[in-house]
Order: C-alpha cells, then structure tokens, then sequence
C-alpha cells in the first residue's frame, strides 16, 4: 500500500484526484503501478487501479491471457462499478484498498459487484488498509479545491 | 448498430468474442467504433464499448473533460459491470444495447448499475435492438469453439 500511497501522491502533484494503485505478482513482484490520470489522458475511465490492472496484464503478456490470476491489487480507494468490474475480468486473487468510498465505492457500497448475482469471479477483498493517510490525501485534494 | 454488428464481425474474424460498438456523437457524427480486443491486447478489460468509449473521449479531446455527455452508445451485447460503470464515467447519454446477456451482463442482470443506490449518472437505455442478428454472432462463435 505504501506504494499505492506514493502513486497516489504523484497523481495529486499532477492536478489529478489522488488514488493511486499497484498489481503485485504471486511471486511478491510489482507488476505495474499507476495513479490517476483522467485529465492527462482526457479519458474519465483512466483510474488509478483499472491502469495499474491493464498494464500488468500487458507486462505479463500472452500466456495470462490477459488475466491476472494469482495477483493481488492494492488501491487506495474503494473500487468503482468499472474497476470492481475489471478485477472479475482480470481475475485477481485479492482487493486491497484503503479509504472507504461511500458515494462512488461499488465494492461495499453502491452496486457492489463482487456480491451481484452471478458474479463470475469474486477477488478475497481487504478494505481499510492504511484509511486514514488514503483518505487525508482526497480530503486535502478537495478541500485544496474548493478554496 | 449497423456499424457497431460491423464491427462484432471483424473482432470474430480475429478470434475475439463478436462484440462490437460505436460512440455517436450528438450531431450523429460517429466518435469511435471499435471491437473485443481482449486477446489482441493480452488485456481481459478491452471489451468493445470500454475501448469506443475511450477513443472517443480521446478523440474530443481536452475541452469534453474526457467526458462523452450527451454521446450515444450502441453496443450489440449488454454491458458488464465494469463497461456499464465506464458509461456512468463519461457521462453517457444513451446506451442502445443489442442482445441481452444473462450471464455476464450488469445492465438488466446483475449488478444493474444504474440503477444501484447513488449511482452518480443514469443514462438512457434501450435494450435489444437487433437482438437477433446480435445474439446469433455470438451463439455461431460459441458453437464453433465447441467443436
């Protein structure tokens, strides 16, 4: 998570919302680690976790797939519907994250679906890791913003 | 969703799901199309409707936020979760779904996104238009993996 943290702190300096996420290998391995950039790539899908996902699909390449079976993301808000969404796909074996995220959170708010019916994949889900330094950087971001 | 079965049909021809999609702009004007890239890319997120979505954020560029507001979508199966909460992402006026899909889908089935407490953007639906022609592409591409 200290890693997610870090992406997370680079997003905000680049004016971004700061979230920031890394996939890790079953081996403990990095395999791709990213933070927002929803304004740098005008792309409102380009959150932090669905980047770090598509890219450690890329690094691993063919064989997976295009899966990540076996590996664990590490995020340090609550997942939206979107990216709740891609890890199912993807076929993570666990989602960390930090904050809560009662308004766009779909993992234990909102849609929720890892607990859908008929949810094909369901990661083991960690929620609260090191909340209250993720959750300070969006506060501090939006309350930056408002002023 | 002429154009969006066109591409359905080119996606198959590579040995992706027969899933394809466009992004009308309000004008009429066609944003992005694009198919499955799932295997393509080694990537089990680059559904057809995530990438339109995505080139056609790109494609308008900086002034839209790299929102889509007041764009179409036409897709020719309904969308996954992760697909559905990208719609809610970009601001999507309409998205005209073609077959429906029990399993997978988080339009009518599932998670139903939309209509999920505090979902932050609900756009338009319109559910099986060309269902047929739609959902035969994808039940001739399953028949022929079984064989």
């Amino acid at each position: 998570m200290a890693a997610a943290l870090a992406q997370a702190r680079l997003a905000g300096a680049r004016g971004e919302v700061p979230v920031g996420a890394v996939v890790v290998a079953p081996d403990g391995r990095v395999l791709a680690a990213a933070g927002n950039e929803v304004e740098a790539g005008h792309d409102a899908s380009a959150h932090a976790e669905l980047l770090a996902m598509q890219r450690a699909a890329r690094a691993l390449g063919g064989p997976s797939g295009g899966r990540l079976a076996g590996c664990d993301l590490y995020v340090t808000l609550e997942p939206c519907a979107m990216c709740a969404g891609a890890a199912v796909h993807f076929r993570l074996r666990r989602v960390i994250f930090g904050a809560y995220d009662p308004k766009g959170g779909a993992v234990e708010h909102g849609a929720r679906v890892f607990a859908a019916p008929g949810c094909m994949h369901v990661p083991e889900v960690v929620g609260g890791l090191r909340e209250a330094e993720c959750g300070e950087l969006l506060r501090a971001f939006f309350k930056e913003l408002r002023t």
